[in-house]
Order: structure tokens, then sequence, then C-alpha cells
């Protein structure tokens, strides 16, 4: 059984996350009271993972009906609301997927509105599962090794999502069918949610694993040490262009060069057909402050400013396989992503 | 004046090196009594960078001789003191050049010994500064642009050399002529010596410039942010293979791929013709725990190991300048490193 990071409580009633900025040191929940909470909880990424956030998005419509109940919100201002949940993060399409899910329920009242975040959430996890037997059936079909030895970049694991995992579960049901040797984990800097999360969750199910510097991840797999990178993705543009946690692209371009296949793992929710390239994808620059320091240590002299965009774009012919629930595409080829999937 | 990393301080009349492991916060200095103490100050980085451990390999023989004198060793015994300083770290060539420049002396006694380590030391000052100039024509010759921005990974700066650096010498002499626009310092984990020790002499001059995480090279590149990457060395073979901190072949695949020249500064004893290829170079693979941890705080969770080799090797193919104080050569196009130069 794999960790739970987000939840309807049914004892509480609400919205309840576990706030990943805490891992793996200790596991406290937040119980979310209030929009203020949720798009807080986003913006500190204690919930991250684009398919998390999608389940974040239409379960936060429900937490916008509760708080307008009981403060008296007109209609317009239950929107403004769910419109500022949808707006907390930029780029993971899946946040402002995830309320359109529900949006057009608001009308049908608040037990309508809960029951379709719920399937978002059943959904998710049943999609990530299903990618994740497409994506070792592909892979396995083009690795020729016992056991397979795969580089990750980031968390897109139970942690990421509403169970199971992307990148991660295609990981979990190589190991399952003993077809898994060593994860090389980067740990992800700046929030280093590769050394504290995905790390977490291979220990606790005992899944061979290393941490390494995210500059070690070229020469990793130039050095013939992995059999294939496999990645999450927080957008998916219609010509394959993938936009995923910053450092990507330079997993992928050593892929290339070493000929080993880059595999994207994400559900056709992360897929924006309304996005022609990655060129359109806006991407998110977080503080400077989280490069320049460290867990309230600062690190860079007080005259250096950090840079610090969140994310980067992987371009289609880097990618040898994007793994979706409704199948895979291969972009690398020339394949794009298409409403048949 | 550019900051002293390491030098023989008359007033002492011993090895003085600037503690690099403090910085920026404090600005310690060790007195080297000791061999044992030299060699547990190279393990630590204390003193690090190839040219600057050239130096402190030469001095570290006069370190060996007066502890030898103090101790009553043999002449074998002080052989074998100097070469356990040779074989401190097993990457950057320098080391064990130093030693070489200064081991032929030990019979003509003490001051021979020293005053040609003290010349190892101005000659590479003198080296850096030269390729610094060739280096900067060669760039300017083919970047049409009034001020150039320059991404450069881990240091190579005053701080890793006798003085003035390399690949910062190269940035010092673009600034010193005005044709510098913005550095892009990577933060070079594990030790993090471009947020700490780039950023630090870059703010010292009021050289402009932003730190951001690694992981954040190969888009900044790829998205055009900078018109070249200018990196040190600590082993170049002859054929141009190019062994440097971790994570520098993900700047140079990126380089490629942007059409951005890829640049290599480094004094001429960095070069190792007895290396035919990066393939015969050592990597130093350090301890684990400077990935799982920082500032002493456990990251990863505690069932998780650290895989930490501290240099890769980028490939000639993906080189296309390696500068020395004796020229420009051009491994892409298929230049090799020859005696001439």
């Amino acid at each position: 059984m794999t960790v739970r990071a987000i939840e309807w409580d049914p004892a509480t009633d609400r919205l309840r996350l576990l706030d990943q900025t805490k891992l793996p040191g200790e596991s406290v929940h937040l119980d979310i009271k209030s929009v203020d909470a949720l798009v807080d909880a986003i913006a500190i990424l204690a919930v991250r993972g684009a398919p998390a956030l999608g389940v974040a998005g239409a379960m936060g419509v429900v937490t916008a009906l509760d708080e307008g109940a009981e403060r008296g919100w007109s209609a317009d201002e239950v929107l403004e609301a769910v419109d500022r949940i949808a707006a907390a993060r930029p780029t993971a399409v899946n946040l402002a997927w995830g309320v359109d899910q529900v949006r057009g329920l608001i009308d049908q009242g608040r037990d309508a509105v809960l029951e379709a975040a719920r399937r978002v959430a059943v959904e998710d996890e049943a999609a990530n599962r299903e990618l994740s037997r497409l994506g070792a059936d592909w892979l396995l079909a083009r690795v020729d090794r016992p056991r397979l030895r795969v580089l990750t970049h980031c968390n897109a694991g139970a942690l990421a999502t509403a169970g199971w995992g992307t990148a991660l579960g295609l990981v979990r049901e190589l190991a399952s069918r003993d077809r898994l040797e060593l994860v090389y984990a980067d740990e992800t800097r700046p929030l280093l949610q590769g050394a504290r999360l995905t790390a977490y969750e291979l220990a606790q199910e005992g899944i061979p694993h290393v941490v390494q510097v995210d500059g070690a991840a070229a020469s990793t797999i130039l050095r013939g040490l992995v059999d294939c990178a496999i990645v999450g993705s927080d957008r998916i543009a219609a010509n394959g262009d993938v936009a995923n946690k910053i450092g990507t692209v330079a997993v992928a371009l050593a892929c290339r060069e070493a000929g080993v296949p880059f595999v994207v793992a994400a559900p056709w929710s992360t897929v924006d057909l309304a996005t022609a390239s990655g060129e359109d994808i806006e991407i998110e620059e977080r503080s400077g402050v989280e490069v320049t320091s460290y867990a309230g240590v600062r690190v860079a002299p007080a005259g250096s400013e950090g840079f610090n965009p969140a994310f980067d774009v992987t371009p289609a012919r880097m990618v040898s396989a994007i793994v979706t629930e409704r199948g895979v595409v291969e972009p690398a080829t020339g394949q794009r992503m298409i409403e048949e999937g």
C-alpha cells in the first residue's frame, strides 16, 4: 500500500493533505479549512505533483463551497475563489483541469461536486496503474536485460498523485514483475523532492535505490549505468514537448546521446492539446531564495541573487515515449499527441 | 586584487591556506604544520581546484621536508610522505604534477625546493592571465554581441588557482574589457562551490551574476539566455576529453544542442598527454553522505545511500575550445592536445 498524499477525510469532512515540505523527517497532515489555506499549501508545495494538483483542484472546489456557505459568499465570490485555486501555480495543466472537472457541477450542489472530485482521485490512481503496465510492457520489449536500472528525476510517485504514481508507478510495476535492479534518484534541487520524497517512497517499499546530485545524471547515463530514464510531467503539449521539473531536459539530452530510452509517464489529464508546443508553456519562476539558501541557512553571499525557474521543456525530438493510460506515443519518431491517443 | 587561496607565508615560514569549506561565511586560514594536516585539507577540500592543488603539491614537499627535519625522518620516509601528498586526490593531474615539479630538487635542499614551489605559483598565475587574454580574444571573435552572458560551473576562479583564475579569469578579462553582461553560476552540488565560492568572488568584484541550481543549466542554455559556457578542468586527456566537476558534461551537451561555444580554460599543467582519453581518467567517488546530507542535516531518509562521483568526462567532440597559456585547441573539430600546443 503506497502512501496517500491527498484525500477527502471522512472524519472531518475536509480536504486532508500530507505536508510534503516536512518529509521525510515528519509525517504531518494539514486539514484544509479555507481556500487561502489551500492556495498557500499549493504555493509552498505542501501538495505538489501534477496529478495530485488535479485532485487538489477538484476537491478544492468543495472547500470553496464549504467556506462560501460558512461566510455567506455570493455565487460570484465562490467562483472567484475557485479561480484562485486554478491559478495557484501556472505550469501544471492538471490544477486547472481538476477544477474544470467539477466546476460545471456547482449548480447541482456540494455533494455532486464532492462525488465528482472523489472520482477524479479514483480515476487518477486507475490511470496510473494502467499507464504503469503499458509503460513496463513498452520498456521490457526494448531493453534486453533481466532487471532494469532506471534513472528518475524529481518525484512522480504516490506522493505526486492520488496514489500509486506515474514514473514511480512504472518503477513499482517493474519491481512487482521482478524486473527492477536499481533506481538512480536525482536529488532535485532546489527543493530536493528526489532526495526527500522519491527516496522516501522507495525506502518504504524496499526498492533498491541511490540518491545522486542532479549534476550526476548526465554522466551516470553516458557511463552506461542506466537502461532508461523515466520521469513525470507537468504539461505535455500537442506536439509532444514536455514540461517537467527543472533539470529534466539534461536527462533527455544525455539519454539521446547514450541511445537509451527517455520515457515520460503521465495520465492523459497532463496532456494539453490546447498548447501547440513547449514555447507556449508558462514556466513558473520561483523565489531565488530557494536557490541561495537551504533550510533557512544562507549559502551564497549576501550580494548574490538566485535565478529559479521551476520547470524546463524537453523538446519532443528527445522524448522516446510518452506513456498515458490511453497508450504509448513516440514523439521522437514524429508522433503527436492526438485525442484518440 | 583577487583573493589569495594558497601561499607560502613569510611570517610563519609555512604553507598557508584559506579554508574554503568555511566560505563565504567566514575567512579562516590554516597554517599547515604537517603532511597529515595537508592531506586532510586536500581531502575535505579546504584547498581545491586543479591549479591550486598543483601549488599545494609543490609547496607540500617543503612541508614534508620541514616535518622530516623536525621528526628525524629518513630520506625514504620523506619520499613516502611526498607520495602521500601526490595521491591525496586522484582526478586532478595537477596535484602529482606539482609534486613532480620540485621532487627532483630535494637533494639540493629545502631552499631550492621552496624557490621552485614559489615559482610554480607565480607561473600558474601568469598562465591564468595569459590564457584569459587568449580565451577572451577567441570568444569575442566568435560571439557577435556587445557584452557576453556566460554560464560557468563549479569554481575555477582565484580560489581554485594560485591567483586570478582560469574560467573566472576569462570572465574577469571580459569584464575588464567591458564585454561582460551577466554570469550564470551553477551552484554545484554537493559542495556548492558555485554558490559559495564563485558567487563570493564575483560579488567581491561587483561582477553581475545570478546563482542557479545545476539542473537549470541545460534549459538556461537552450532558452538562449547565454552566449557561451566557460569551465575549468581537473585533467585534459591527449585526445581533448575533459574531466571536470560533476555536471559539466550536461552543460556541454546543452551547448552543442544550442550551438553556443563550450570553452574549457586551464593551464597547460592540467593537460596530461600520458592519458590517451577520458576512459583512462580515474573518477574520484566521494562519500555518499555529501549527497544525502546538507550542513550536517540529513535530507534523504535513513535507508537511502548517496552515489557521489565528484567528476565527469566531457568527450572532446563536445568541446569547442580548450584555452591554455600556449594557445587555443578546438577538439570538436578533431584537434588534439600536442606538446607544441
